[in-house]
C-alpha cells in the first residue's frame, strides 16, 4: 500500500542508465540559473528600507540614503561578478565555493564553505518562499490570507519538495516563462513609474500609519552604523550570483564563454532592476510594512488598483521567488552529496532515490526550511541577517581560493586575474565583516555559532568513517580465525515452532547444541521440564531463573558464562519467531524477541538467527 | 541510561515471590474501597442541577425537583446495595461484574460487562480528576488556574500513573486520612449549613449572572423527560458501589460478613451525604457554573470566605477524588489482565512489570483518561452521560448473573435472594434505559457505539489466539520434515566482515553455499567481481541486477527462484551487519539491512542470520 502511494506521488522508478545530460542555450540558462539572483530584487530594496526608514528619524530621511546604498550594492555586484567570471574559465566543470576551496585552501576552509552553502540553501528556500507568500497576500483582494502565511509557505514547500522528489526535469519553458515575465513586468513598473512620477502624473504612496509597522516609532539618528546596516540588508541582492559558475557544464559549447556572457547579462539585468526599483522607491516613498510589500505599494500606485498589470506583477514576483527556492532544491542535495561522498556527511545523502534524485537531501532541505518558516512566522526580514553571513562567507572563500589557484597555476595573465579575484575576496570579506558587526544583534550571531557547529559535526562524522574504513580493511591473506560453534535454541513453551527450530539447529552440526528457557517461578520450570520429557528431546535443557520476569538480561548473563567456557567461541542464538500475517496481530504477541535480538547483536561473538514460524 | 532513569522513577525490581496479601480492617477497608463511591457526592448534586436548572424555566423551579430526585437516587442506592450484599456472600473470592457474568450468563454478556467496566474505569479517572481540579480552581485565590484545567488534570494523571507503576502499597493511612477528612468536612458543611439556614443565620448564594453558564438562557418547561434526565445525572452517585464486592478477599476473617457490614456503612454514609448535600442545595440555592462548583459556592456561604474550614473542604474534596481515580488504577489493570488471560485482550496485559504491577494496563488507562480530559477540555459534566451507561450496564449484568446463580445453586433461601437480585437487575436495567434515552443526544450514544465495538475487538482477538493455539499444537510423535539447507551470504563490498561471514557460513555445512551481491550498474559489478578474484574466494558469486538501486525486492525474487529449484528447501540468508557502539553513529550507516530482515522474516522457508561485525 505504501509502495502504491509512493508510485502515485513520486512516479515510476528510473534506471541508473537513464541519467542524462542536456545542454541548454544562453537564453534558457539565464532563466534557469538567474532566477535566484534576479528574484532577490523583490525584497532587497524593502530590506534596506526596513532598516534605514525605521532606524532614521523620519521616513523621508531614510528614503534619501536609499540611492547611495543602491549604488554601493551595484558596485559590489560588479566586483563579485568580475571575480566569478574568472572562476567560470578556471573551473569549466563547475566551480562551486566548496570545490574551489577544497582544491586551493584545504580541508577546513572548504568545510566552512560547505557549511555556509548548506545554511544558505536552506535560507534561500525559507526567504524566497516567505517573500513569495508576501507578494500574494499583499494583493488587496487576498489580504485575508495574511494570517495564514506560515501555512501557505509550508504548502508551497511541500509542493516543490514533491516535484523535486519526482525529479523535476529542468525544462526550459517552466523556468523561462516566470523569469522573463518578471523581468518584463519589473521593467514596465520601473520605466512607467519613473516616467509618470517625473511628469507629475502620480504622486507618492499615501502613508498609512496603521499599516506601517505599528509597534515601532521613528527614532535615533541616521549615523554611519545605520547606513552600513542598511547596506548589509541590500547586499542580499547578490545571493544566487554564484549559480552560473556552478552550472557551467550545462551550457552549450563553448561552455565557459557562453556561461561568462550569460553571467554578464545577468549582472546587468539584476543591477539595472535593483537600482531602478530603489530609484522608484526614492520617488514614490513607499513605507516598510508587514501588511503590504513595498513592491505591491508601488505597483498599486503605478498600475492602479484592480488593474491586470498589478495582478500579473504580483503573481510573476511570487512565481520567480518559488523558482528561486526551487534552485536550492537542485543545489542543496547536490552539494550535500558531494560533501557526503568526501565522508563529512552521512553516506545516505549520496544515495539516489529510485527517481535518480538525491531524495534524502531533498527531505532534509524541506524539513529545515519548513522549520525556519514556522519559527520565524513566515516573515522574510527576520531571516535576512542569517542569510547574508553565509552568502558572503562562501563568496570570500571562493574568491580567496581563486587567488591561490592563480598563484599555483600561473596561467597566462595570472597576475591580472589574481588581482581581480583578490579585489573580489577583499571586498566580500569586508562586506562579511560589516554584515556580521552591524547585524550581530539582529540575528547574524546565529550563523556565527551554527556554521562552526556544522564544521564540528563534519569532522566528527569524518573521523567515524575513517575509523570504520581502517577497521574493515583487509588483505587477501586474511583468514577468519577458527571457531568453536555453540548453538543455543531459545525455548518458551514447547510447540511445533520450537521442535522445528531444534531440528534446524541440529542440521547446523555445531560443536555444541543446547536449549535454554527463561523461567520466573517453579511452576513455569516444571511445565517446560515436563514438556521436554514428554517429547523425548535429547538436547540438554538449561534453565535460566529470572525472578524479575525479565528476558534479556538473564539470557545475556547466561551467554556470557557459556562463552567464557571455551576459546574462540561463536554462539549462535536461534530464536523461533512467530510470524503473523497482519500488522494488528503483531500487537497481540509479546515483542520481547525484538529487544533481545537488538541486545544480542551488540554482543561480540554472538550470531542471531531468526527462525520464523508461519501460521498456516 | 534509560534503565537508570526507570529505576529512579519506578524503583528496584520486585521478585515474583515478594507478592503478598495483607488483610485490612473494616475501618480501613471503608476508606480503601469507598473513596470512589463516596467521592461521587462531590459532583452528583451538581450534575442534577446542571440538567434541571438549565433546562427548567427558572433556577428556583430546578431546585424544587432536586429533593424528589435525590430521594429516588437514595432508593436506587438501597436497592443496588442490597443486591450487592448477595454477591459478597456468593463470591467471597471477589465477584466483579465480569466474573459473575462469565460464570452465570455466558461469554457474550460477560464481555459486555468487561467492556463496560473498562470504559467505566477510564471515565472514573477522567471524571474524578476533572472534578478534583474543579474543586481546586473554585477556591477564589486559585481561580486564575482555571484556564489550565487540562494541564492540571494531566499532571495529576501523570503523578498517579507513576505512583501506580511503582506499585503503590495500599497503606491504610494514605487512604484513611483524605476519606475520613472528607466525610467529616462534608458532614460539617451539611449539618452547620442546614442549621444556619433554618435558623436564618445565612440566606442563599448570591446569584451571579456572569459566573452562571453565560451562553445559555433558562428555557423549556420542567417536564417528565427533564426530571428523568436529572435523575440520570444523579444516578452517577452510585458509581463505585461495586468496589467492596470485588475486594472481599482483602478483608479480615470472616471476610464476607465484614465486607457486607462495610458495604452497609458505606451505603449509609454515601446516601446520607448525598441527600444532605441535595437538601442543603435546595435551601442555599447555588447555581450551576463552570467557574465555581456548587460545593464551593455553598462552602463559601456556610464557612465564610477565607475561612480555614472552606479551604480544608475544597482540598479534602480534591484529595478524595484523586483517591477515587486511584482505585481505577487498581481495577482497570486487574480486570484487563483477567480478560487478557481469557484470551480476549492482548496477552501483554497479563505481564507483571518488574514492580509486580500490570504496567501495560496502567499505561493504557493513563493514556485513555488523559485523552478524554484533553478532548473534553477537563469539564466534568460533559463526561457524565458517557459514564452512566457503562456503570448501569455492568450493574444490570452483574445482578442478572446473580439471579441465574441463585437459580442454579438453589442454596438455602435462594428464592428470597433471587428475588432481591431480580429487583436489583430490573431496577438497574430501567435506570440504564432511562439514561440511554434521556441522555442519548448529550453523549450517551458514545458508549452505545463504543461498547459493541470493544466487544467485536474482544472476539477478533480471541479468534486469533485460538487459531494460533491450534496451529502450534503438536503431539510427541511430530517430526520436523527433512530439509535441503541452502545458505546465502549477502555481500556488498568485500571487507573483513564479509570474509568472516563466509567462514561462518562454511562452518554450517549446508547442502549448498553461495554468495549474492546486488549491483545497479556495470561499474559496481566489475568491482565486486574483481574483489572476488583478488581474495581467491571459491564460493559461487551470484549477481542480482537492480537497475532502480533497490535492495529488498530483487533479492526476494532471487531467493524465490533459488527456493523453487529444490523441494523442502530451507534458505538461510546470512547478513553481515556492521555494529557501531553509539546511537548517533547508526545514522551514518545505511539501515537497509533492517528492512531486508523484516521482509525476509515474512517469507516462508527463510531463516535470517545476522552476523554482527563489531568495530574494534
Amino acid at each position: 500500500m505504501f509502495s502504491v502511494l509512493k508510485r502515485l506521488v513520486v512516479g515510476r522508478p528510473l534506471a541508473t542508465t537513464e541519467q542524462e545530460h542536456q545542454r541548454i542555450s544562453k537564453k534558457i540558462a539565464l532563466a534557469v540559473f538567474s532566477s535566484d539572483a534576479i528574484s532577490s530584487t523583490a525584497y532587497a530594496t524593502e530590506e534596506i528600507l526596513f532598516v534605514v526608514a525605521l532606524g532614521a528619524s523620519s521616513l523621508a530621511l531614510g528614503l534619501d540614503v536609499l540611492i547611495p546604498i543602491a549604488i554601493a550594492v551595484a558596485i559590489l555586484l560588479a566586483i563579485v561578478v568580475t571575480s566569478y567570471r574568472q572562476t567560470i574559465f578556471a573551473y569549466p566543470s563547475g566551480g562551486g565555493s566548496y570545490v574551489v576551496s577544497r582544491e586551493n585552501l584545504g580541508e577546513t576552509p572548504s568545510l566552512v564553505a560547505g557549511a555556509s552553502l548548506l545554511v544558505d540553501y536552506i535560507l534561500t528556500v525559507a526567504v524566497s518562499i516567505s517573500a513569495g507568500v508576501a507578494a500574494i497576500v499583499s494583493i488587496p483582494a487576498l489580504r485575508g490570507l495574511a494570517t495564514h502565511r506560515v501555512e501557505l509557505g509550508l504548502v508551497l514547500i511541500l509542493i516543490i519538495s514533491l516535484a523535486n522528489l519526482r525529479g523535476l526535469k529542468e525544462s526550459g519553458s517552466v523556468f523561462s516563462v516566470p523569469t522573463y515575465t518578471y523581468i518584463v513586468m519589473l521593467t514596465l513598473l520601473v520605466g512607467w513609474g519613473l516616467y509618470a512620477s517625473f511628469t507629475g502624473r502620480i504622486g507618492t504612496v499615501p502613508f498609512d500609519k496603521e499599516a506601517f509597522d505599528g509597534t515601532r516609532e521613528f527614532g535615533g539618528t541616521l549615523g554611519l552604523f545605520l547606513i552600513l546596516k542598511g547596506f548589509s540588508s541590500g547586499a542580499v541582492a547578490l545571493t544566487g550570483v554564484e549559480a552560473i559558475s556552478n552550472g557551467v557544464p550545462a551550457f552549450k559549447r563553448p561552455e565557459s564563454k557562453n556561461a561568462a556572457t550569460t553571467l554578464v547579462w545577468m549582472a546587468f539585468i539584476l543591477g539595472g532592476l535593483f537600482f531602478g526599483v530603489s530609484l522608484l522607491a526614492h520617488r514614490l516613498q513607499p513605507f516598510p510594512s508587514h501588511e503590504q510589500t513595498v513592491f505591491s505599494q508601488m505597483g498599486l500606485l503605478v498600475f492602479g488598483e484592480g488593474s491586470v498589470l498589478y495582478i500579473i506583477l504580483q503573481f510573476a514576483t511570487a512565481a520567480i521567488l518559488v523558482l528561486a527556492a526551487n534552485t536550492a532544491y537542485a543545489d542543496f542535495p547536490r552539494i550535500s552529496s558531494i560533501i557526503a561522498a568526501d565522508g563529512f556527511l552521512p553516506k545516505q545523502l549520496t544515495n539516489r532515490g529510485d527517481r535518480l534524485v538525491f531524495s534524502n537531501g531533498v527531505v532534509v532541505l524541506a524539513l529545515s526550511a519548513g522549520a525556519l518558516i514556522v519559527v520565524f512566522g513566515g516573515v522574510t526580514n527576520a531571516l535576512i541577517p542569517l542569510y547574508a553571513v553565509g552568502v558572503f562567507t562562501s563568496f570570500t572563500l571562493s574568491q580567496s581560493g581563486m587567488v591561490v589557484h592563480h598563484l599555483k597555476e600561473r596561467e597566462p595573465g595570472w597576475r591580472r586575474n589574481a588581482a581581480l579575484n583578490g579585489v573580489g575576496a577583499t571586498t566580500t570579506f569586508i562586506v562579511l565583516m560589516i554584515v556580521a558587526v552591524t547585524k550581530f544583534s539582529s540575528g547574524a550571531w546565529v550563523p556565527v555559532i551554527v556554521i562552526p557547529i556544522i564544521l564540528l559535526v563534519f569532522k566528527v562524522i569524518h573521523r567515524h568513517y575513517e575509523r570504520v574504513r581502517t577497521n574493515l580493511a583487509v588483505t587477501p591473506e586474511y583468514r577468519a580465525r577458527p571457531m568453536n560453534h555453540t548453538v543455543v535454541v531459545l525455548v518458551g513453551t514447547v510447540h511445533r515452532g520450537v521442535l522445528d527450530a531444534l531440528a534446524y539447529a541440529r542440521s547446523l552440526n555445531p560443536h555444541r547444541l543446547l536449549a535454554v528457557s527463561v523461567v520466573s517461578d517453579d511452576e513455569e520450570q516444571a511445565k517446560v521440564e515436563a514438556a521436554w520429557r514428554e517429547f523425548g528431546l535429547e538436547e540438554p535443557l538449561e534453565l535460566v531463573y529470572s525472578p524479575y520476569r525479565e528476558l534479556t538480561r538473564p539470557l545475556l548473563t547466561f551467554i556470557d558464562e557459556l562463552d567464557a567456557q571455551r576459546d574462540n567461541d561463536i554462539v549462535t542464538v536461534v530464536i523461533p519467531e512467530f510470524i503473523v500475517e497482519s500488522w494488528w496481530a503483531h500487537v497481540l504477541h509479546n515483542q520481547s524477541a525484538l529487544l533481545l535480538k537488538a541486545r544480542l547483536l551488540f554482543r561480540k561473538g554472538t550470531v542471531v538467527t531468526s527462525l520464523p514460524y508461519h501460521l498456516d
